[in-house]
């Protein structure tokens, strides 16, 4: 059994692990499936010293210090990883980067804070910049457990029904079927028929109808990926 | 002083604040800027009963009773608010979504677990399903944290510098220009002249260029939109 390891530059380690200690992913790092390396960027400013600083140029805002994430990074024993970082400059995440990442062996990220990290940090050591979407956080710890999330559920052993993974969202570019379960009526709502009907044939069918519709509606550009894939 | 109310469906409270009692979101949780208004899903099951249940039609994974829901939903005292739910097959959540969802004074989150919900649940209550990209997560908690993050920091008084608010990514359709700070030469890498030239016409032209330079490389959809509003 291999565990996946996350080191994480931070300047707040003690939101870690967070919502990610607990349910599947929880149980996942007891289990040592994967591994939170925690480094705190504080620990690294010269003494009375800030690890931030002004920007040159003017402008709102502070920026993190190069030589402070660098002492940071150095720290790290298990060099050999990628490195991350999290930005709204970056390439976008999806479910196929998730998929990519999780069969390495490990990932580093640097979690930006403030205005954001000095260029030639990101320059020096060629960081991926990668964003979770178009919108703007007040750091970089959010997009990272999100990243991190999306990575340790599909490791090994994590998610024990190989097929659940399989159905989901974004499988063969299709969004997912809606779901329905108990009481069969509720507030004069029935369970659409065909599910009660024990005719698999019919319930899938039903399935990927269900799914195609909604992928047309509502995302025409994995529609048009699905298509093309088919 | 309006306080912003976010009440939060979830079957994991204890996972919050978590980050977003910390740094600036923080500060504005104790100022009561805004108010997080947790309800545990697991306290509205039936005795003996669970929040989830097997899918009807088959499939892998449990889905969470619409029963279950209601009840706490209907828990809510303000229940003027708009209800979200996120979910991969939801609306792309962007920057202009965070703007309005925060021009308003509070919403509801549903955070699903396990496979998902119910869709009558869904459906009956006209639930707003956003998506904050194309990526699977273990649950919606993450995602509900993402979308309050972007909200909370956009709320009046919370950033108390609004020029920071102007100068980043996704405003006008442009990436953020790069940053640098002290010191002024950091493994032979130098900051660049311009910035340290005190010329403002010169520096702001400078980050003009760049921004455009980099949206245009990364991001010819933000790009194209970015030409036809100039």
């Amino acid at each position: 059994m291999k565990t996946w390891t996350a080191n994480v530059l931070t300047l707040f380690p003690e939101a870690y692990p967070g919502i990610l200690g607990m349910s599947v992913l929880g149980k996942a790092l007891e289990r040592r499936l994967w591994k939170l390396n925690l480094i705190d960027i504080k620990n690294f400013s010269k003494k009375n010293h800030k690890v931030d600083d002004i920007p040159f140029g003017g402008g709102t805002g502070m920026v993190i210090k190069p030589d402070v994430l660098d002492g940071a990074l150095s720290s790290i024993k298990n060099k050999k990883f990628p490195i991350y970082y999290l930005t709204p400059r970056g390439t976008k995440f999806s479910q196929k980067i998730a998929e990519k990442m999780s069969k390495h062996d490990g990932a580093t990220f640097l979690c930006g804070r403030y205005e954001g990290v000095d260029q030639r940090f990101i320059d020096h050591y060629k960081l991926i910049e990668i964003s979770i979407g178009d919108y703007i956080l007040s750091g970089g710890d959010l997009p990272t457990m999100v990243v991190l999330d999306s990575i340790i559920r599909l490791l090994p052993e994590v998610i024990s029904n190989k097929n659940a993974l399989d159905e989901e969202s974004f499988k063969n570019h299709l969004l997912e079927y809606p779901l329905y379960t108990q009481p069969r009526s509720w507030k004069n709502l029935d369970v659409p028929e065909v599910l009660l009907s024990g005719n698999h044939k019919k319930i899938k069918d039903w399935k990927i109808k269900q799914s195609e519709d909604i992928t047309k509606l509502r995302r025409p550009d994995l529609w048009k990926k699905y298509l093309k894939s088919k």
